[in-house]
This record gives C-alpha cells, sequence and structure tokens, in this order.
C-alpha cells in the first residue's frame, strides 16, 4: 500500500535486480529503514531477528532467500544447505517451510544453470500470488462494508467505524494485509471508513506497525488501548470487527491474537458484526475445536513486564513495568468459538464460519 | 496491609503526632518512598500531585490536610481557606468533598482553641472508620473464596485463583482495599489462593500497584496483559473474579476502570462468578441505567500514547508507543450491565445487583 502516496510492498527486488529490499519492522513505528539483503545470511538474520514478521510476508523472504542464497552456488548440496538453514531461521512458521518446499519442487529438477533465474522468478511470483489472495480478500470484505455503508449513510451517518486488533495489514504480507485488506479497497471505493486501532499488548502491533500503516496510506484511524473496545461498542460507535487468524479450524473456529475472544463477546453482546479476515491456506482442515485442539503458545514474560518505545531521546529504551519480584505470564493467542464469528472473508468470498459455509468455499475439502 | 511482613497503612500520624507520612505512589512500583506532610501546601500536593490515589484515600489525606492547616492558625477565616485550597485540588473527587464537609461540621461549632486538636482526632478516626468498612467487605468477601475453595478442595485443586483488574487495594484506601479485601482476609484465613493481576492499560494501576501490594503482602499472583483473561477463563483457570467500583447504580450496574466490561462479558461465558467489591457510599441512588446515564470520563490521549517505566539506568522514563500522527483516545471507566454481576459484596454483606438486592441492604434507601 502507499508510504506518503507511493506505492510501496514489504519486499521487492532491487533495481540491479540482484539484491532484495525489505522494511525492517523491528523501526517501525518510529524510524522508516529500508535494508537490502544480498546473501543468504542477510535473508537469515531477516527472519531470524524478525526486521520481517506475519507469516505470508516470511515465507516470501524465505523464496527470495533461496535465490540470494543460490548466487553463491546453485548445485544439489547449495541447495540443500539453502534450505536447512533458512528453515532453522523460525522453524515453527508454516509459510515459511511451504515456500522453501515450493523452491525445491521446482528447483531440483531444473539444471544447474537454470536454477538461479528460476528462484528469482518463483519469488517474485510467490510475491504476487500473495498479494492478489489478499487483495481478493480485499474485494469481497469491501463489499460488506459497502453494504454497511450503504444502511448507515441512509441513516445520516458520515463513516462505517471498523474495529480491528493486532496486525492484519500489508506490514504482515506482500501487500494488501488480510484483516486490513477490506479496509483499504473500501477506502479507494471512496467509502468514508474510521478505524479503532487496538494497540494489542503485550507486543503492541496494533499501536505500532497498524496505527502506522493506516497513517501512511491516510485511512483515518484512533488508536485505543485494547481495554476500550467494549465501551465503544456499547455506545454504538463500531459497526463491524474485521481481524485476522494464525489458524481457523474446519468447524470455523478461529486462533488469533491474545484478546480476539473477548472482542468477539463484546461484539456478539452489542450486535455488532464480528468477520474475519484470512487466506485460505491458514484453514487448519485437521482441527474442529479449536478451543480444545489448539496448544496456545507461551512466550516469554518479559514481552509483559517491559515494553519498548521512544525515549525523550529519540531512541528506542525498553522500561520495565512490573515490580521486580512479581511473575507473569504471556499468552500469544487465544481461540475465539464460531459461534461468536459473523463470516469469514476468504480470497473466494465470505462463508459462515462453519465446516458447511467453509466447505462451500473449498469443496475440495468436503 | 503488611510490606516486608510490616503492617503498614497508606497514611499514617507520625511519631511525633504532628506531621503526617504518606507512601509517594507515584514512584511506585520500583521504589518505596515515604514522604512527610507538615503543612496544607504538603497535602495539597499530596492529593495535587497523586502522591496519593484512591478515593478513600484521598478523603483521608483531605481530614489530616485540614489539621496540618490549622496548625497555622484556626480561625472560621483560616478554615474555610484550608477547605478552598483542599478542595481545589482535585474538585472531581467525592471523597474528598465528603471529607472536608465532615471536618467543617464538626469544627466551625468548635471553640478556636478546641479546634486543632479536634480535627487531628477526626482524621485518625475518618481513616479507622475506613480501614473498617474496607475490612467488614474482605469479611464478607472470604466467605465467598472460602466456600468456593472447599468445593475446589473437594476436587482436589490446589489454589483457588482469583482476578481482578486495575487497583482496588489497601495502596488506594487506608488499609485493606475493596475488591482486594477479601483476598487478603482469604489469605490470612489460610486459603491458598493466586490471584490474576490484569496490567490495567493505559495507566496500568494493575501490574505497578496491585502486583506490588500483592508483593509486598506475600500472596501468590501472576500479572498477564488484559487480553488474556478471556483465554484463562476458557481453560478453567479462573475461579472467581472480583473487581471495585467507581459508581454503583440504584440498579446494580457497575462503573469501573475500562476494560472491565470485557471481563465480565468472558466470566458469563465461561461460568465464572464475577463480584465487585464496594463501599457503600460509592453506590449513586440517583441513578439507574448505568450505560445511559454515566458520562464516561475522557482523559488525556497521551496516557494511551505514552507510558512510564523503569529504564535501563534505573530511572522512571516515559516512551512514546504509537507513531508520530496517529491520534488515540482515551476512555477511563466503562459500565457493566447489572446482568453480567454475580454479586456486590459491601460492608454490609452480599447482594445480588439489582434494586431489591441493595435496598435489602441499605433499607434506608428503599
Amino acid at each position: 500500500m502507499k508510504i506518503n502516496g507511493k506505492h510501496t510492498r514489504t519486499i521487492w527486488l532491487a533495481a540491479d535486480g540482484q539484491g532484495v529490499e525489505i522494511i525492517d519492522q523491528t523501526k517501525l513505528p518510529h524510524d522508516f529503514v529500508v535494508v537490502r539483503l544480498d546473501s543468504l545470511e542477510d535473508a537469515e538474520a531477516a527472519i531470524r531477528d524478525m526486521w520481517v514478521r506475519g507469516a505470508p510476508l516470511i515465507g516470501a523472504t524465505a523464496a527470495y532467500g533461496v535465490a540470494l542464497g543460490l548466487r553463491a552456488g546453485t548445485s544439489d548440496a547449495r541447495f540443500e544447505e539453502v534450505y536447512k538453514r533458512l528453515y532453522a531461521t523460525r522453524p515453527t512458521a508454516v509459510n515459511l517451510r511451504w515456500a522453501l518446499d515450493e523452491m525445491k519442487a521446482l528447483l531440483l529438477p531444473l539444471p544447474e544453470a537454470d536454477r538461479l533465474a528460476a528462484a528469482y522468478k518463483r519469488a517474485a511470483e510467490i510475491c504476487d500470488e500473495d498479494a492478489a489472495i489478499c487483495e481478493a480478500i480485499g474485494t469481497h470484505g469491501a463489499a460488506l462494508i459497502a453494504e454497511i455503508w450503504k444502511k448507515k449513510q441512509a441513516e445520516g451517518a458520515k463513516c462505517v467505524n471498523v474495529l480491528t486488533h493486532c496486525n492484519a495489514g500489508w506490514l504482515a504480507t506482500v501487500d494488501w494485509g488480510t484483516a486490513i485488506a477490506p479496509i483499504y479497497k473500501a477506502f479507494e471505493q471512496g467509502i468514508p471508513l474510521h478505524v479503532w486501532v487496538d494497540e494489542t499488548r503485550p507486543r503492541n502491533q496494533g499501536a505500532s506497525l497498524t496505527a502506522r500503516e493506516l497513517n501512511w496510506h491516510g485511512v483515518p484511524h484512533t488508536v485505543i488501548v485494547d481495554n476500550a473496545g467494549g465501551h465503544i461498542m456499547q455506545h454504538g460507535m463500531v459497526d463491524l470487527c474485521i481481524v485476522g487468524t494464525d489458524r481457523t479450524t474446519a468447524d470455523g473456529d478461529v486462533c488469533n491474537k491474545i484478546g480476539t475472544y473477548l472482542k468477539a463477546l463484546a461484539a456478539k453482546d452489542n450486535g455488532v458484526p464480528f468477520y474475519i479476515g484470512l487466506p485460505g491456506p491458514t484453514i487448519d482442515w485437521t482441527l474442529s475445536d479449536g478451543v480444545k485442539e489448539i496448544p496456545i503458545e507461551e512466550r516469554d514474560p518479559t514481552e509483559v513486564t517491559h515494553i519498548q518505545g521512544r525515549g525523550p531521546d529519540g531512541k528506542l529504551v525498553s522500561v520495565q513495568l512490573t515490580p521486580d519480584g512479581s511473575p507473569a505470564i504471556n499468552y500469544g493467542f487465544d481461540v475465539t468459538p464460531a459461534r461468536l464469528v459473523t463470516g469469514l472473508i476468504t480470497e473466494r468470498g465470505v462463508c459462515p464460519a462453519s465446516r458447511a459455509g467453509l466447505t462451500s468455499l473449498y469443496p475440495e475439502h468436503r
């Protein structure tokens, strides 16, 4: 999407056609720093040190990482080393594995001399495919927003108010985002919008990344603490919620950033539609009951006891929030039961959060 | 309650019987600093600059502030000046006004020569009365916890898990606290307890004050982000919630720190009892529908965009969390409808969150 009017992706081939450029997202929201990756080592650092984050963007970076790695040699042995080292950067990232396997299936059957060019080409395609999937989610979701706007406009309202949690925007993908794609599409269609951005403790991806990208693109928004969503829904200040998901079960239970479930409860209690933006590949067809079956990652408690921000001297600094000796625990995700979800917005259309709904769009999983 | 084994209140007469000592709560949770107040000016600063906070403690400080102010003279004119200046420190604080009126009604009819001693005596009584009210809330609430423990113990559980939001502990009162008083009472009765402490953005009173006082007193606890409460309730890790309130309507709607409503929704969805600890004077008998009738204070947005913590050099520092140019809004409170509240724990006993329930305990308001 746009940064001060200029269309930008999160990853792109450098002007010389050799290097790959990314945004160092650890510097956001305060500084915009583009980093050039030239080697396998650079790509490893980009993924491992979280200069890039978000499943789709990690996959795209891994694909380009293979191309960068093959610049030093295109033998089977070199490919295996590149695969192994990139895989080790974040071994639990599903898209990372998928992208590496995709490259492997394509490249190993080719003559060594053709592999480098093919790797660059396929990495670019993976980026384009991801952007296209996200844009399709945007198109389907924007139709829902347009419908709500039609009704609200007739009632004399000035805009549609959307609430989102965490960052499922273009910074987590190659372009467009998942949950935020419908907002960008509706914005481009001229629908007046305002976005409530949950700050999303503990890692504050809402306050830092979602606010940053909406701000860049020019979409009106307001940052709120995670505690505020219930109050604003009670007072008619939210017309719909759209959030992303890390994993959705075949029955439509949604695993997403911790706190999503609380917002879904508030939406239900106040008659506010609650939508999920998701690419088909994040549906886990092997799972049914998300609350029972999805193990919730426990992350480092220092993400709760400490927080990073820009200090008075302009430098990033981490400060301690809790007293010494008070323990903390840090669950990364929660599960929102399908009964609280109004609909799933996928690249193939919108469906109810149920097995019947999902298989109507993905009949190959019937 | 206790600080490293030594019983401590939030305000007390100094050993010389003249000065008044308080804890500078702006230094918490990292530093424990006792400040001696000797004059009207000191008392004004203590309230205005929030060295003391929490309605009951503000009231107690104002009462002692009158005594300190009368040290410079006990004429009617001096009393009126003392009243006016203390009132101006936080004119919206109901307990502040109440304490000043209490002192006025007592002191002005007395001969000037008797006023100073009477002021010290009444201020001490106000402190004792507040502690007694809070202790009574503790006793009634502990009975509920004991009942839950009896059941859990029979099921082989190791402790009772209580979730609380914000700080309604002894640091907000003279001693015991309101929502936390039942926890201290149950702890003293030997019931094994563990407290989930919501950090309570934006001002983080949970992470800083509630964690601090539980830590000092030795009550096992864990700090969580506000987003985590739904997840832990879904997984049977919370046996009851107890929170405080700033204002409760005659029909039992509860206005409390922003985010309380979301926790009440999660408690309802998971069959977890949701209790409010409150002193009778916080019931607003003139109000009925809290969502419609209680205006919600909008506080400074920098409480959302910035946060204070202890930097690597050990000094307190405020850091910016949001990008420049992204606006924020800061609602201080929300309203939890009575239908989500299991019971109100008052100094007179526990009752349902309804007009019938409240008037059964406070028949003078029937």
